[in-house]
């Protein structure tokens, strides 16, 4: 058994759900529409800024969800307000995936270990001749679309740790500088929903601490977190592999990524996450999927206004469209089912329409 | 094999140390001078306030320690120094136990486990018939001093987890505010360093982030942080036990603290945890045992200017002298050893003496 089988396997929280609530044969469909993993794009384009509104959520339109945020920050701020939240209390978190930044065709996470392959075959030259690098590296898409859960662990673990914590970031800089999504071809970092970054600087301008949860690796989403959402590194929680502290030739201190998961952060994992990170139940949480059930229901448990959203994407000609719960086609990215949309309805959680809700989705539209 | 036994020992870190440092000898040897553990006391004081100071730390007698605290925050904070770091960057991290507060005669989390067993019996009374159990019950000092690593270990299991964070949060609120240490006859919270209150409000007041980092438990050290410190629980870094998601009867969801170790934050694990936590590396770190070294490292290992400082317990007068770099007692809880010593005089990082550059210990004096 190697380091990396284990890598996301080594939890007690969701053990039948190796990653994310990736769906295996889902992420192998899409395989076809990535562009040559080993041809990182030459020109470099500046990642999206987030603009200053000139008034509150200017991309959305009038409708219930933006009168859904505008009342619970009217409710929750207001020193007049019986539910007035004290301002050390003032916690929101967002699911980033499908939430915050488009997550089809694949996981921008996973994009990135693919990718990642090349590089790793040049500075290992013996994996070129082991499954499932041999596989990535010869581009048959045919063969990838038949990877096991396995074969994508192993993938993921080579990507994401053996190197040193600086090491780490720096690949992972050079990636967000020069990747770019196959549909729009911008960088990855430029695919975030304008509305969405509107409520987090909302949120933030009445004094509310704006968090990452996601599913995605932690380490990951911190590298391009507060250039793209204005969230600093340490109010990211996300699927978190352990460090090793140790020196090296020299003696300086370093930090290596182990194949070892010390938090899984989807699903159950969310609301356990966010109280071993951050120690409070949010006061707003935001969601698109299955995998963020659990962190809606836990924030919705508190007392007081409590605000709970979640996208639904419905929109195909601007973005996507996918979520059963509308009977648009599951395609277990992201997934809205029909239970998850009841249990919105029933607990009073609002449904965002992409289509209808937004006025436009990117920045650079 | 009970949940408890695993409790502290399931960590890949430092698998040879079971909790923080805590050597079983130095333990038992003070368990004779605590008060009786069943009876909490019936007067209730208010927490110790963080005064205002009216100039930078006041209680500091100027000197080298003082005039490094001083320097650095001129360096890193001058916008025309050439070593200024930028206001998001500004992190400094404290360790807490014989740092922030005392740690004599015994860290408070353990006395706290010790003092849970009347009540914990009384909810369980099966355990009354169980060692250790029965042992602490009957107050049987000598059969205490007898007790194994694993005896301490199912103490602090059968406290710190199995219970939800809502429940454990409300005991560890109520013991705070009834237990009082045997020396001072005080609350625990009031027993926090004022001098070390002062340099907190200092950096905070230069646009520094501060943060506990401590080898005891996370969710045991958060509930008093805000008062005593300043510092809200989501910059408290500590010992980490996982929680579990679930429902309780009525539906509701609740996160239970699980007997499994998912942060073993001393040592090594102390820059584990800041990365885990933070996912940046300090400018500033202070400390005063071997627990705390590597943290000092890594923070010392950053470029541009940093302070690392380890508070010397040279004061028997005023709260207690232990450290056998100065020829002092090596009570094994906060240890500063002649290698640490050693090593800070060769890397440059500030020995406070409690003795001499500390105007006053508490702010009570």
């Amino acid at each position: 058994m190697t380091p990396h089988r284990v890598y996301w396997k080594d939890t007690n929280m969701e053990p039948a759900i190796p990653f994310s609530g990736i769906n295996r044969r889902a992420l192998l469909s899409t395989l076809a529409v990535l562009p040559a993993l080993s041809a990182p794009f030459l020109s470099v384009s500046a990642p999206a800024q987030t603009t200053a509104s000139s008034g509150a959520l200017p991309s959305w339109n009038d409708g219930p969800a933006k009168q859904a945020i505008l009342d619970f920050v009217r409710v929750t701020t207001d020193p007049a307000s019986p539910k007035l939240v004290s301002p050390e209390e003032r916690i929101a978190t967002f699911d980033q995936d499908g939430t915050l930044w488009v997550e089809h065709p694949m996981y921008t996470f996973m994009t990135y270990a693919l990718e990642r392959v090349p590089a790793l075959a040049k500075a290992k030259p013996g994996l070129k001749e082991v499954e499932p690098f041999k596989t990535v590296l010869s581009g048959d898409r045919e063969a990838m679309a038949k990877f096991t859960t396995h074969d994508l662990e192993e993938i993921l673990g080579a990507a994401l740790t053996g190197m040193t914590v600086d090491e780490f970031k720096a690949e992972v800089q050079t990636w967000l500088t020069t990747a770019k999504h196959p549909r729009w071809n911008r960088p990855y970092t430029e695919l975030a929903y304008q509305p969405m970054l509107e409520v987090l600087q909302y949120l933030r301008a009445n004094g509310y601490k704006t968090y990452i949860v996601t599913g995605g690796g932690q380490d990951f989403a911190r590298m391009g977190s507060e250039k793209v959402y204005g969230i600093p590194p340490e109010q990211v929680v996300g699927t978190a592999s352990a460090t090793k502290y140790s020196y090296d030739k020299d003696g300086r201190p370093i930090l290596t990524k182990e194949p070892k998961l010390t938090l899984f952060d989807d699903f159950g994992g969310k609301p356990e996450g966010i109280h071993m990170m951050i120690g409070r139940r949010p006061y707003a949480a935001f969601g698109n999927s299955t995998g963020d059930q659990q962190m809606l229901e836990y924030t919705g448990a508190g007392d007081g206004a409590r605000l709970m959203m979640l996208v639904l994407h419905d929109d195909a000609q601007r973005e996507y469209a996918y979520g059963p719960a509308q009977g648009l086609p599951d395609t277990k990215i992201g997934t809205f089912t029909q239970a998850l949309y009841d249990e919105a309805k029933k607990d009073g959680w609002t449904v965002i329409s992409m289509k209808n809700d937004w006025k436009r989705i990117f920045a650079f539209e």
